[in-house]
């Protein structure tokens, strides 16, 4: 008998009919004879309505109190799915987070977790029970408030109780077919992935593909655990997202995917003095303002001046914070000026392939350069390289690049509209 | 500094303005140098919504899931309270049932209150906050699971939080000014009544009085908690539901007030065979059927036959169960047959000045002949009078009373819509 946890979104619980359905298909994996452990979202928009409700009492909600509002969402969700469950003739069992025993720490509206004792989860199993779980939230282990997991937050808690059960896998049902090798709104002749490393994955999810969020991969890298994504609209196999084995990697092709980034800005510090020191002191600076910095780039500085550029990026929601900062220091720095550009797109070429292979940074850049688009700054991993271009032209150079690569499809992808939480 | 409890019911916290001025009035309490504690039932029609829901999903909802759901509904009123509050510049925190201590039995859909354990609450208060807690829940000690406390709960809940508290006082805000001598709706001259025994309180609660839950009264009682019953949109003095101290009670006025139902049925046994142990057989049966048996009348038996009749008063909904019942055992009581009757009216006199007084039954039985209104069962207590009419005489027997006690006020009530939970 295996342990299967399933995890689903919004979207697939947005009223009592998908409930319904959900529950049937839940149903399906028991009777296949598994023991299952499902996470769950709040139903469909309800998040939205209870943020809205939030800010007509209060400008600026207090997060303790967002984190009890929020929560109650993925109880009204659980509750109705297990209701529904055993009015279907199967046991089923709802559980809050912290009935769960999803333990955080006390970071409301983001919390990470510490750790999780699903005492009660496997005796609902050994009961023979369909065990249902209130994704997204979890108990301080300081305060014992109940705490929400933030972006992603019933990902990571599926594949949180994936680790702790030892579960076989961790099905991650969405409204897409799975991951693909590029967003097929943006190249129409992307393919669904079958097989992908979380160490792709991850850079991928980094890099600006919304269907899996990266603190769930990471969490999913680090324990073992193997995901599955898959449509809760039909029975197609998705995408599986594994850990590779020693010898594994011989396998993998040179390329996976192509990912698209448009909410970055990228900020240019011109003319640092290049003396030891300074880079650390901009960076020190900018970390106490939490800005989450992506790329970065020092180019070698011009040996007549003695002064360098920094560039990095970072989500344009934060880069006022970081010019405000920085322009308070300046004089400290010595630094000459600051740019602003939130007009750039990003592009992300992954595949595990690359580690073995030569020549793939060379035929990104040729292959932008025959297609008249200028890349702006460049970052390598192991497994990525990243470019920036105009924000104007990073979606044909998705569609470029995925062609020259070999990913495209013989036919267009369906498009499907929004995604879950 | 006194601590004050109060509970606002679902018509106080309806919506985001009303919230916002439930928090003005908390905060006044505060002000004045109390410290507060509030419970708080969900918004609006928000149970009925859930309600719904489950329905959609399940034709009968299991009731553990039920109770996960349902006690969502207080989560959003609490957080959203606080959250109000903290806005306001006034430190506040909610709490649900399960963590304000609240420890019931394992009776889904109406756990009764075991123990209430408010250690956080207290070390809340400690530091200065308001505390918030979501009426209508708690934890099952037993299985750890959320538990709803059924009708009223959240007045139960003000009260056990009083009681464990030591409060000086449980306010019960609602959409009334008080309890009134009758309801305003029949009895157009009534008045509200400024000071009430719980004693007196549980009379009236019990016999169809709407304003407090008789559970919540009976707690009240048992563990000395003096109840202020007010409207949470004006600033009048509601009614006091107090415990009176010996010698106390020489102050009261004979009669308090009128309470109708129509809510009950009435079952005739007719032709019981007058010997030992017959009526006891007949309860016995009835109780296996969990009905709610009210007024119980036994006439003398004619000499002639050696048979008598039993009648007896229940809520409508119990009486056909009870019937099947009766039936099926007919043989073994050896009665005759047995009578249904649901157009019925009850009157409740109520007063603890009764126990002082003779003559209240003679003046109240010669009120209604005056009137012409049959009467066709009596019961009686030391504090309380009651008696069974036709339907359609009831508001009028009220009436009648009413103004024969001395209850009428000399101007009419202001009536006003629904009630909250």
């Amino acid at each position: 008998m295996s342990l299967i946890v399933q995890k689903y979104g919004g979207s697939s619980v947005a009223d009592a009919e998908s409930i319904k359905r959900v529950a049937k298909r839940i149903i399906a994996t028991r009777k296949a004879g598994n023991d299952v452990v499902v996470a769950v979202s709040a139903m469909g928009d309800s998040t939205d309505e209870l943020m809205d409700l939030a800010h007509e009492v209060s400008p600026i909600p207090d997060q303790r109190e967002l984190d009890m509002l929020l929560s109650s969402g993925e109880r009204i969700s659980v509750a109705l799915l297990a209701m529904a469950i055993k009015s279907m003739g199967y046991d089923a069992r709802s559980f809050s987070g912290p009935q769960a025993g999803m333990r955080t720490d006390t970071h409301h509206g983001s919390a990470r977790i510490v750790e999780v004792d699903p005492v009660r989860l496997r005796s609902a199993l050994d009961e023979g029970a369909i065990v249902i779980v209130a994704g997204f939230q979890g108990l301080s282990l300081d305060t014992a408030d109940i705490t929400t997991l933030g972006r992603g937050g019933s990902d990571t808690t599926a594949v949180a109780l994936a680790a702790a059960l030892k579960a076989d896998v961790c099905e991650i049902y969405t409204d897409v077919d799975g991951v693909f090798t590029s967003d097929p709104r943006v190249v129409p002749l992307a393919r669904k992935i079958d097989r992908i490393t979380a160490e792709e994955m991850l850079e991928l999810a980094a890099n600006g593909a919304k269907v899996l969020y990266i603190r769930a991969v990471e969490f999913a890298r680090r324990h073992g655990v193997t995901l599955h994504v898959r449509s809760s609209f039909s029975n197609n196999e998705g995408t599986l997202v594994y850990n590779p084995k020693e010898g594994d990697e011989m396998e993998q092709p040179i390329v996976t995917g192509v990912a698209t980034d448009l909410s970055e800005a990228k900020i240019t510090v011109v003319g640092v003095p290049d003396v030891p020191g300074k880079a650390a002191q901009i960076f020190s600076l900018i970390a106490k303002t939490e800005a989450n910095v992506d790329m970065i780039v020092q180019n070698v500085s011009a040996a007549s001046t003695g002064l360098t550029d920094i560039s990095f990026t970072l989500p344009k929601s934060e880069a006022q914070l970081v010019l405000t900062a920085l322009r308070a220091d300046q004089e400290a720095i010595g630094f000459v000026s600051v740019q602003h550009d939130d007009q750039i797109g990003k592009l992300a070429l992954v595949g595990a392939g690359m580690k073995a292979n030569t020549g793939v940074s060379a035929k990104l850049f040729q292959s932008l350069s025959d297609a008249g688009i200028n890349i702006e700054m460049i970052s390598t991993s192991e497994i990525r390289i990243s470019v920036v271009t105009r924000a104007d032209s990073v979606n044909e150079a998705a569609r470029v690049v995925h062609s020259v690569f070999g990913l495209d499809n013989d036919i267009e992808a369906t498009v499907y509209a929004g995604t879950g939480r």
